[in-house]
C-alpha cells in the first residue's frame, strides 16, 4: 500500500512510497501563495502558504497525496481501508472534506503545533470531490522538524497520536502498529550474543544476525516494523546529497517489487513512486518504479506569489547513463 | 555480505550486490581477446574470450568480483568465510589459484556445460595473488541462459551444485540454504486463506499478507530466502529497460542500508555496488550506494581484439535530475 | 502468566492455567447455596447458586481465581497488569469490588445471557479485600455452553467483548489479541503446499510443517495464538475421560516449564496449577506442576444446601504408579 | 514424529516421546542377563548386560524403541525417513541389522565410550526382522552421564556426531539441526532489553518475552529448537521426584496434541507415550496420551539373572484421583 517516513540530519526530510496496482496520473504540483483556495465547507483562502507535493490534478485543483509547505510542515495521506470513517457535515464547526485535509492544514499552519491546534477545531467530513471520485479511506502523517503526529478518523472519533517513530504505513490503526514494535525490541544492528545456553557453542555464522526476526514481507504491519528498524538505525552524513540518498535507501527497505504482491489475477501492487522532501529548502525529490534516478523539483525556482497552479509530469522513463 | 541472482526475460540477466564496510577500489574492466592471460600454475592464454566485469585492478591485472564473457557465460564470487577451504598445488592436475578462477573459466568456456567439464579437471588452490592480498574465502555462482551452478571448495572437497533458484548469498553452505527454502514453501504473493479455523472470522486486513513469515533481516540465510522469493515471483516485461530495471528491484529486496548491519564500532556494511549484466549483449550495468542512476558499460563499444585491459572508474556520485 | 480456554464435546468444559513464581496457597473451595454472601457495596445474598473453584481462602471467604456454578456458568480472572483500571465507588449503581466479581456473577446468574445483563448494571470498583491484599490487576473470561465473553475494565471504561475463540491470556487487551490472530490465518494442521514457486521442488521433509510460524515462547501474545490454534484444531472423543484428558493437552501446549521464564534472579514463573471443569456436572479437575495425575473434586458429593464453605487442599505431590 | 532428550541432576535421565498416528502395541520389556541374544549376522550372546525399555515384542523378541542397560547407557531410535540409508551385508565386518542396533549396543557396552568403539566396527545393514516388518528408517541417540552422541546411517556413510545439546528429533540430519540453533542464540529466559532504538520507549508488556521467536509448531526442526531451549534452561531440584517430573515437563514442551498434526484425512499424529529413565537406578517411567500419571517399572525388582523376557503392558487408561 504505502509507507511514509521522516528523517533528520542537518535538515528535516520527509516522504513516502505510493504502492498500488495502477496510477491515477500523478503530477508534482506547486500551489503558490495566491492560488485561490476554495474550501468546500470552510470558506475561501486568497492568500496562504505555498505548497509543493504529489497530486492528482483535476480541474486545475490538486488532490494532494503528500506535500510540504514553504514553512517546512509536511503531510501525507496513506490508505486506511476498513478503518477510516468520516463524519457528516455539522453546524458550528469547521467542516473539512477529507480530500482537502492536506491543503487545509498546509495552507494555514506554519508548524506542527499550529496544525495540532487547528485539527482540534476540525470536523473531517466525507464529502467527495465529485461523484466520480468517492472519498478515499486514508489516515495522515504530519511532521516538521519539531515532531510528528498521526491523524486517524475512525468509528470512535478523530484520533491524534504523537508519532515518536516518524513512520506510517496502513492497517491496522496506529496504536496497534506502535504496540507491535514492542515485540521486536530485541532486534539490533549489532551481532547477537548467545543467551540461549552458555553450554552450547553457538556461532554468528553471518554478519547481520542481530535483526533475525525482522519481518520481510509486504504487509503493512511488517513494513511498519522493517522501515522503523531501518530508519531508527540509519546512519548518514548530513549533506543534501547524502541525506536524500539515505532517505531513499530507508524507504527502499519496504519497496514493493512487481510480482510479490498479487492483488487480483495478474495485477500486482508496486511502489509507483517514492518521494522525499527537504522541509527547509522546499525541494521535492522523487523516484518511480521505472526511473531510479532521483528527480528534483524546487518550489523556490518559481514565483511563489503567483495565482496559478504549476505542475510537472511525473517522469517515469529510466535513462541509463552510458559510461562508454 | 553479498547476494547474486539470475533473471530470464527475453535475454538472460545476472548480477550481484557487493556488501561490505569499505571498498577496495573497484573498476569496470574489459579484458579483450588478446590480453595475455598468464595463469599462475596452468600456463598462458594468448587468445581467449573477452570478458567484462567488476574488478580490483592491480598491476594491470583484474581481480574480478564478477564478470561475463562475450559468449554469455557469467560468474560471481561471494564471501564464504569459515567454510571456503582451498587445496595445495598438486601434480598432474590443472591447478587454479582461487583469485584467477573467474578469468580461468570465462576465458575458456563458451557455455555452462563447458564450464562444468573444465571444473572437473581443476584443482582449486590457495595461492594468493601476492603477499599483501591473501586468498579470499569465496564460493561462486556460474550461469548462462541454460542453467546455473554453485561451486564450493570446502573441507570435504570441491562441491558443484545445480542451482535451480539462481541465487547465491554467503554462509551457510549452498545445500543448507536450499534446504532452508523448504521451510518457506507456504509463502505466496497471493493473499492467504484462513486455514487456522473455519469457526473464526479471520481477515486479511492488509494486502501482501501471503508472505507473512518471510525474513527481513540482513543475515545471509534470510537474504537468500527473501531474494529467492522476490526473484521467483518477479514479473516484468521483456524489453531491455524493463528487464534491467526489474533486476535491480529484485536485488533491491536485499539491499543493505547504512546503519542496519554494524560490523565494528561505527563501521557499517552497506551495498557498495549492485551489478546486472545482459549476458547476450555484453552490457554491464551497475548502481552504487550513493548513485542510484543505472550506469552502463558496453563491451562491444571497444575493440575486443585488443591486448590492453580497458577499465572505467566506478561512478559513485549521485546526480539529481533537476526537473525545474 | 495465565491461560484460560473453553472446550465443547458432549459437555462443556472450561479451565485455566495459573502461572506464577510462587503460590499464595490455593484450595478447591465449594460455596454451598446458603453460604451467606456479604458483598462489599451491594448488599447480602443469603441464598444463591452454589459454586466450586480454586480460591485463596481468607477468613473463611474464598477469593476465587476461577469457578463454575451449579448452572454451568464458569468464570476465571487472569492477570492484566498495566491495563486493568477500576472505578471509584459511585452512587445509584451496583458497585462491585474487583475481588468479588466472580462470586457476584456466579451466585446470581444461571447463564451467560444473565451475566451479560447483570454486568450492564455493574460498576467495578477498586476496593481491596483488605489492606494486605491490594486489588489485583485482572481481566475475566465468562462462559457457558452458549458462548463466551471477555470483560476488561480499562482506562476507557468497561469493555465486554464477545470471545469467539474461547481463549484468554494476559496483555495486551483482548481486541489486540484477537486482531493478532489474523496474522496466523495461514497456519494449518495439514501439510503446506508449495506456493513459493512452482519451479522449485520444495519438500515437506517433516510432518507438522503446516503450522510453521506458530510462536513457541511463553509471552502472553504467543500463548494466545498457540493455545487458540491447538484448541480450534483439537480433536477428541466425547466421553468424560477423553474430553478432560484432551482439555489438559490443550492447556499443556502453553505450559510454563521451570527455568524458561525468569522473572527475577533465579525466580521462575511456572504453571502452578491447571484446572478444568465440566460445566454441566460440577466436577472440578486439576493438575499441578508437581502432580501430573488429574485430581477431581465433585461439588455434588457434598450437601449444596449447606452454609459452610467446604475447601480441599490443592494436592501437589506426585505419586508414581509402580507397575512392578 | 519423536523427540528424545537427556537431563542431568543428581542422576542422569534420558527419554523420548513417540509421536505417531497409531500404535504397534508397545510393552515395557526387561531383557535379563541370560536372555539368549541371537544376532542376525553377528553371532550369539548368552550372557550380557540386562536392559529395560519400550518395545514391540514379537516371537518373544523385543524390537526396542528405546532402552537403557544396567550400566546406565541409554539409547533411542527416532524416525529419519528419507535420510536413513542402510548398507548391504559385507564380509569381514560386524554386520548389524538396523532392528537389533539397540540391543547389540546395550547388551555389550557399559559406557558411551565403549559404544563409540563398538560402532567403529559395525556395518549397519538393511536386513529386516521379517518380511512383514520392513526396516524402519531411523537414527539414534546414545547417552550416559558422560556424554551423548547421534548416529546416522546416510547415503554418504555412517555419521557419528557428538551431541552437546542432548536432543534428537527427526529430519533433517543432525548437523543441520545443530546449525539451525545458531539462528536462535538471542533467545533467553530473561526479558529482552530494547536494542531496536534508544529513542523509542518500547516495553516488555508481558513476562516471557525473551524467547520471542521460538518456534511453536510440531515440525521436527521446530521441536528440536523448542525442546533444546527448554532443556538447556530447565531448572529443578535433584530429588528423584523432582527430576523425573521436570523431565516430563521438558518433553511436554513438544507434545503433539490430537488434531494439530493431520497426517491423512482425519488421522492425527499424537504423542503416544513419553518415557524417562533414571540411568543409574534402572527405573523406566512413562506416561501416555491418555494416562497422565507417571507409571514406573523398575528393572531391579525382577531377577536380572533370568533367561526370559519380562514384559508389562503399556498402561493407557487415565484414572482420575477423586479427592472427595
Amino acid at each position: 500500500m504505502c509507507t511514509a517516513a521522516t528523517y533528520q540530519t542537518k535538515d528535516f526530510y520527509m516522504g513516502r512510497t505510493l504502492d498500488y496496482e495502477f496510477s491515477y496520473g500523478e503530477k508534482i504540483a506547486i500551489m503558490p501563495r495566491n492560488y485561490p483556495l476554495q474550501f468546500r465547507h470552510d470558506g475561501k483562502k486568497i492568500t496562504h502558504y505555498a505548497l509543493i507535493g504529489m497530486a492528482h490534478v483535476i480541474d486545475d485543483y490538486p488532490l494532494y497525496y503528500d506535500a510540504v509547505n514553504e514553512k517546512g510542515l509536511g503531510m501525507a495521506g496513506l490508505n486506511f481501508v476498513g478503518n477510516a470513517c468520516y463524519n457528516d457535515v455539522q453546524e458550528n464547526v469547521r467542516n473539512v472534506a477529507q480530500y482537502e485535509f492536506i491543503p487545509w492544514i498546509l495552507s494555514q499552519c506554519a508548524s506542527l503545533n499550529e496544525a495540532k491546534k487547528l485539527i482540534k477545531e476540525m470536523n473531517l467530513v466525507k464529502t467527495p470531490y465529485n461523484e466520480q471520485l468517492p472519498a478515499a479511506s486514508l489516515h495522515w502523517i504530519i511532521a516538521d522538524k519539531s515532531g510528528c503526529i498521526t491523524v486517524e478518523s475512525v468509528k470512535e472519533g478523530l484520533k491524534v497520536y504523537e508519532n515518536p517513530v516518524g513512520i506510517l504505513t496502513n492497517n491496522p490503526a496506529f496504536d496497534k502498529q506502535m504496540f507491535n514494535l514492542n515485540n521486536y525490541m530485541f532486534l539490533s544492528p549489532k551481532q547477537p550474543v548467545n543467551m540461549f545456553s552458555k553450554e552450547l557453542d553457538l556461532k554468528t555464522y553471518s554478519r547481520g544476525m542481530g535483526a533475525l526476526g525482522l519481518p520481510g514481507d509486504l504487509s503493512s504491519m511488517s513494513r511498519f516494523v522493517r522501515v522503523a528498524f531501518t530508519k531508527m538505525n540509519a546512519k548518514s552524513k548530513s549533506s543534501e546529497k547524502e541525506s536524500v540518498n539515505q532517505f531513499f535507501h530507508i524507504l527502499g527497505s519496504v519497496e514493493q517489487q512487481r510480482g510479490c504482491c498479487e492483488v487480483a489475477e495478474e495485477k500486482y501492487e508496486i511502489t509507483i513512486y517514492t518521494s522525499c522532501w527537504n522541509s527547509q529548502k522546499g525541494i521535492y525529490y522523487y523516484t518511480t518504479y521505472d526511473r531510479r534516478q532521483i528527480t528534483a523539483v524546487n518550489m523556490h525556482k518559481i514565483n511563489l506569489d503567483g495565482q496559478q497552479l504549476i505542475s510537472y509530469p511525473m517522469l517515469n522513463d529510466e535513462e541509463f547513463y552510458e559510461q562508454n
